[in-house]
Parts: structure tokens; sequence; C-alpha cells
């Protein structure tokens, strides 16, 4: 969780989170539980159901629907996180070893199924059938992008395709943690859209930033080399901008076709630290972090309200 | 699709359900569409959206609602299936290739759950949060089941654990098909749990049979090696006898522990086929059968209810 002073208020809700991701948990396979722990303790910051929690209190929503809502919405990040790990052949995630590491790609298979299973039976508790459309209709568009990008073409994309990329695979899910929130409250349908587009812009800050961290970040403290996107042939925004500023360094091109060697990715990556795209991409980070707080205009006032707000800037100043 | 007489009657409305398990796919990746339409024409008889269709009919539910019920549940069915053979490392099912055979793990496990998130799709589709809820177990039940089938021992089960993983595995899904289309129903709740037992039955009726036709099939048909399930450590019901009649017989345990030579699984194949359990297997799928029918007194009578009465012993005498 985020050990932060403008959520501590939170604490006490975000624990509820965590106990109702485990709750259908019990009464299943013994090495199934044990992989679930091993996720939790490995578990992120929480940062989906924060927007959710803090978008529905300030809407009026009913607690128990939101811890619900939170919950679900942590096991999907959760599910799609095991597969992509599968995928990518990761074993190291935020630090710690990945299932994948030390499972069969089959028992982590069925590990993401079941946590897939667990969310979808938090989604149905809602008892919104339209919160669980929107629910289902987010994961396609995860699952789709992900798709996309095995199948993606090795050469540099524009902006553009980046940014629908990162909403496919971010943005979404913050705009879903947003909406439904939004949905589920009493509060007037009016704040549905303007509660999507917060999540969405700031889903898209967090990419950015976490994109960025690829490229800056310590080392050991992410938990994989510096510039692994780049190395495992994924451009994101600093590469691309490089690549407008650049378009003949032929290491991009080769890195992204996996043809460029180590030596050559190193030096590819310190002239991408040096060129001043960091600071152009961060730049575009604040633009998505103002936008979505400018969404915010008309919410109730308080202290939820003030708490969005600093949400971004203070996702932007993470360094892990 | 079965090509039955009693059946026919359903065409239009099956016609529907592969429509609707389609409907929410265009505009995804090429590569994607073409992997789907591999599954639809490969797709099986669509017994479970029979089921839904008959039972659904019988009370009263309404067309649109059923199809989509229909076609979620079969597209839940097909997700697990592209998992589980990504598991299993199988190159046919139902004697055509899979998806596994020619795509890569990663788009494999990623088309699984893109088809898990239109099945949710649709399963939100029909309204019911009751009945999402009940999707969403289902889901945990499947593979869970899976989950216990891969950590499991290799030792012969007694009758009891073979009956609980089959109605984790075939038996969960039928009782899905019926109970869901009983729920969204208008008729009276009464009709509820007799619902779900029908479906309970003849699903486990239907994965005995299945199991018998692995023993005695046909193998160009069934598109696998007789036997294949022992042969890959699996112990089924005519094996279950077949080891509390024969507890000396050495060659079952080392089939299951993986350590017997093709022949002498070849040799056990033929003598469990010449030792009458067969016929003793088929024979506790009759009592399913008769059990499932006698769940459906009190039923409104019509076609639909001759129908789920026919249904039965259709599926015990199929040959493949």
């Amino acid at each position: 969780m985020i050990d932060v002073g403008f959520l501590n208020y939170l604490e006490d809700k975000l624990v509820k989170v965590d106990q109702k991701m485990v709750s259908y948990s019990s009464g299943y396979h013994p090495d199934l539980m044990a992989a679930l722990d091993h996720l939790m303790v490995a578990g992120g910051k929480r940062i989906r159901p924060i927007v959710t929690l803090l978008m529905g209190i300030m809407l009026g929503a009913e607690e128990d629907k939101l811890i619900s809502l939170g919950a679900s919405i942590e096991l999907l990040h959760t599910a799609t996180l095991v597969h992509d790990d599968l995928i990518d052949g990761a074993l190291l995630r935020r630090g710690n070893p990945t299932l994948n590491s030390h499972w069969t790609p089959a028992a982590t298979v069925l590990t993401g199924d079941y946590i897939f299973a667990q969310a979808a039976r938090l989604a149905a508790e809602i008892g919104s059938t339209e919160a669980m459309s929107l629910f289902a209709e987010t994961l396609s568009i995860i699952v789709n992008g992900e798709l996309s990008q095995l199948f993606g073409k090795s050469q540099v994309p524009t902006r553009e395709d980046y940014y629908y990329r990162i909403y496919e695979k971010t943005g979404s899910l913050f705009a879903l943690s947003a909406r439904a929130a939004a949905m589920i409250s009493p509060a007037d349908r009016k704040y549905v859209e303007p509660a999507e587009i917060y999540g969405k812009e700031l889903g898209k800050a967090f990419q950015i930033v976490d994109d960025v961290l690829d490229f800056t970040g310590n080392q050991e403290r992410v938990g994989k080399p510096i510039g692994s996107d780049l190395r495992q042939g994924i451009p994101t925004l600093p590469a691309i901008y490089y690549g407008e500023q650049h378009p003949d360094d032929q290491v991009l091109l080769a890195c992204l076709d996996g043809t460029a060697t180590q030596e050559e990715a190193d030096g590819l990556i310190k002239r991408i630290n040096e060129s001043g795209v960091i600071d152009q991409a961060l730049a575009e980070a604040s633009l998505c972090v103002e936008n979505a707080i400018q969404n915010l205009e008309g919410f109730p006032e308080g202290r939820e309200k003030d708490a969005l707000s600093e949400l971004g800037p203070f996702l932007l100043n993470r360094d892990l």
C-alpha cells in the first residue's frame, strides 16, 4: 500500500479490500492457497482500489460495495499480471520472484484463471449488471492489447499507437476503477463520464512514469535491468520521442527487431537518458495529471476530492 | 450441433447462440479473429446450450436471455478447453488441430483469456447478478478441479474422488446450464434445485461415457490414441473399477506414475476392455440419466420436457 499522509485515513478500508481479495480462497487446493498468499504479500500499492474508494466515498456509494469493487479490480489486475509474467517469461516482478519462476506454466495459467474467477465473483457481488458489463469489457480491452503487442511489428510506433496501447494496458483499468465507483453510487449520472476520464488520464500518467522509470530507475529496486522494455523490443514514450528526433539511429530499429547486441543496447539507453526525452515524457505525464484534475471540477468538495487531486502529483514523483 | 430428430426444432435458436458467441469479436486483432473462427468451426455439439434452451423455454424464460446465457456458457467451456489443451500439450481436440498446435503458448493463453472475457460480457448481458455469481462460482470450481488434477498424486483414486473430479470438470457446467436457465425464468423458485440436479446428473453421465469412449472409441474419429487418459496417468471410471477388481495389477500403478512402457499400457488397456468394467461404467452412467429424468417430475409438460428426457439416453448411446 502507498504510505503517504493524505491517504492514511483509508488504511482500514484498504485492509478490508485485502481481506476481500482472499475471501473466496479457503477450502481450495493448498498449493493454490500458498501461491495466492505469495501474490498478496508481493502485492502492489493498491492504487486502483484507492481510486475506487476515493471516487465512491466522494459520491456517496456504499462502503461494502466499494470494498468488493476495489478487491475485484485489484484481482483482475493481479490475474493479468500472472498471465503476463508467463507470457514474458519474467522471473521478477516488483523485485519479488514471480509465480512463473518457481511454478510450471500449467499451474501459472490455472492460477491466473482462478484469480479471474474470484474477480468475477466479487464483481457480481456488487449487484450491478452495468458495472459487471464494464468489468468484462475492460478485461477484453486489456487482453486485446496484450494480443496486439504479441503480434505487433518491430517498428517504431507513433505516439498515438503508444497512447492507445497504454490505454489498453493500464488506462482502461484505472478508468474502470473510477467509472464503476461513480456508477454504483447514488449520485447524479453526470459524474460518470468525468470520473472515467479522471481514471483514464491518471492511468496514462502512471504508465508513462512507469515507462520512464524503466530507463532511469534504480535497477535493484525495480528488479530488472535498466531499459528492459527496449531490450525486449518494446518501444515506450522515451524511445518514441528519441526515434522522432534521431530517425537515423539504426540501433533503435535493431533493438526493436531483436538484432542489437547488449553493448549497442547499453549505448542507446545511455543516449536516450542524455537526450532530454525523459523530461519530455515526464512533461506529457504532467499534462495528463492536469487533465485528470480538471475533470474533477464540479465534484463534491471534501477530503476525497482533495486526495484524488493529490494522487496525480504523488504518482508523478514516485521513484519506484 | 447434434443432428437428431427430437432437437431439430431448436436449430434456429442454436444458430443464434453461435452468432451470439462471436458477437463481440469484430474490430479485434485479425489473428485473434482467425483463431476464434477456427475454434467455432471446430466447435462442439452445443449440448450445454441445448440444456439451457430446453430448460429455459420450458419454464417460460425470455429467448434473448437464454441465447446470451447459452452462448456465455459455451464460451466459458471453450475458454477452459483452450487453456486445457495448452496445459495438456494436446495437439488434437475433436479430431481437429488445437490452437496450441500452431500457436505460441503466449497467444493461446491470451486467446483463452479473451474468450473468458467474452463469456463474462454475455453473462452480464442477461441482467441477473444471481446468474452472474453462479457463472463466476462455476469457473472457480472448474479451475480448482484442473489445479487438483495437476497437483494430484499418482495413485488409484476412489470412485468418490473420481465423481467429484468429473463434477468439477463437467457436471458443474451442465448444472449451471440448467440452473441458471431456471433462475432467469419467471417460473416458481421450486424448479431451481431439481433443474440443477438434472444438469449435474446429465453431466456426470456425459463424462462417464466420454471416459468409456476413451477406451472403446474409434481412434481416428476420437482423434487420439485408445486409452490416452490412462497413458497420461489419468485414471477414469473403467480403470478405477478394474483396479478395485485387480488390486495386484502392477501395470495400472505404473501407468499412473508414468513408468509403464507403451507395450505394458497396450496390454493393460486390452485387459480393461475385456474385463467387463466398461459395461459396469455404462450402467453407472445409465443410473445418472435415470436420476436426471426423475428430477424433471413436476416440471411443465411439453416437448421441452420430452426432449430433456430423451437427451440422456441419446448421450448414453453416442459413439463419439
